[in-house]
């Protein structure tokens, strides 16, 4: 199990208990919750592999994945009145998640041959989409549309891979380092309430 | 035309039916409701085949299956006052669509030398995916989140395909016996409004 | 470059700048309007790509498509105040974007070797779907459910241009054709607010 597969795990718990727990706030029964946390885990990886023509797309040849996601969702039942009183606990998977994923996507884009700003949209692809359809499918409005520094935090992690890239510095290093700074963005994007111009006269 | 292209035709047949009928109980046109009937009916197919990797999706060169649709929307049509005066006849016709999906859907995934627990998840997919974009289309609250015990039925169908195999009984006996095993435990679920677990202290 | 190449990357630009004024209209901030008008253009191209089986999906590897929409978005916030006055700009820009998508949706079934049928609904599936996403994203009922003279305007050309091909009409001749009576049948629909039947008694 090489270096990326490790990162993909890794965002495959935090997607998949973020997701428990949103199910969980929503008071769906045992199978909704399955459900939601499978998709909010494995719903950016299924597009990013549809949109590479990856097929079977990964989850289905891969059941280290499927078997995570079922732990994650046993161990958010257990410990769940622990995890709902820390108000912050999904706000922080997300994060997380959000992170790891797009450092995958972005690999895989690299891994493809295409263009830096397709692997961009790739890793913001991975990262974003498991939990856009995990808030349709809660009803909520997609955390995308709500607070665009979202995605944004994610282009911004995409642009310092490649610089670290274009510097030479080590592969994994160069991971880490993006993965750990969309975390940072996002988190002091949330803190500070960063905004996205807006063209508009008021 | 082996049994399992009879099996996915039947299918066609009772979902095209459940969509148009949808389609009329929101006083859609025309196109609308050709449209709902074929989304109903393909839609499910469409996803399992985009997630396997089939290409180009099988409704594409299988003009069959598209006749049948437009066959089954005329049919609607015509015995529409009669059809929908027995209430529960979009009941009827999504439950049988649903077993024969969820063959079908097993079958490929077989196929396809996938493990056991994917073949399942294929099933429910391609037996509740059509539903959910009905539902979704004409506005209704997708029929998978409503009552859980829709897509458990596949599941359950499924698990009892993989026994049935298991004791090697023979092919076309397991299909039958499986398709028939949800579409009983749905009629079942609804006639005794059975529920899953729910893990929350009221 | 050849001739279909060309009507794409015009239908993009009608797309771009149709998506980018739906975002300028929700007051969405400077990503979101970019996102809105990418899923826009190539929303349609994408869903028509993965249902053939075209992969990467043609925009990954296409960095001209990119530009063109980044370039469209910097021209409609520059000229956003005057395409606005104009009330009617949305409304045509999207129409000029069904016509021509049509074609190349058209173009891609018959190449892949589809029944014409098929190749009628791809060219309807390339033109609709970026709007319908468009639509949802900003949070109005989609287009095409709303006047389905939108759909049938698309299907209308598809005939005509298996009608010209029959009588061997030269190829660039019947795509221009059939792509200029998509645009037509549309304004004159909307113009005379032509409906299709309903099968229904009032």
């Amino acid at each position: 199990m090489d270096f990326i597969q490790v990162i993909d795990l890794m965002g495959t718990v935090a997607f998949a208990i973020s997701g428990a727990l949103a199910a969980y706030n929503k008071k769906l029964d045992a199978f909704g919750i399955i459900i939601i946390a499978f998709v909010t885990a494995a719903g950016g990886g299924t597009l990013r592999d549809i949109l590479l023509g990856v097929s079977p797309v990964s989850w289905m040849t891969n059941m280290n994945l499927v078997y995570t996601i079922l732990v994650c969702v046993l161990v958010t039942f257990i410990f769940s009145q622990k995890l709902l009183k820390l108000r912050k606990t999904l706000f922080f998977f997300d994060t997380i998640g959000i992170g790891l994923y797009t450092v995958v996507g972005l690999e895989m884009g690299i891994t493809a041959g295409l263009h830096p700003f397709i692997c961009v949209t790739l890793g913001c692809i991975t990262a974003c989409f498991g939990g856009v359809i995990r808030d349709i499918l809660v009803n909520e409005i997609p955390v995308i549309f709500r607070k665009n520094i979202y995605a944004t935090a994610c282009i911004a992690g995409g642009a310092i891979y490649f610089i670290l890239r274009k510097f030479e510095a080590p592969e994994n290093i160069t991971f880490i380092v993006s993965g750990i700074s969309v975390i940072i963005i996002r988190m002091l994007a949330v803190r500070f309430k960063w905004q996205l111009p807006r063209p508009y006269k008021d």
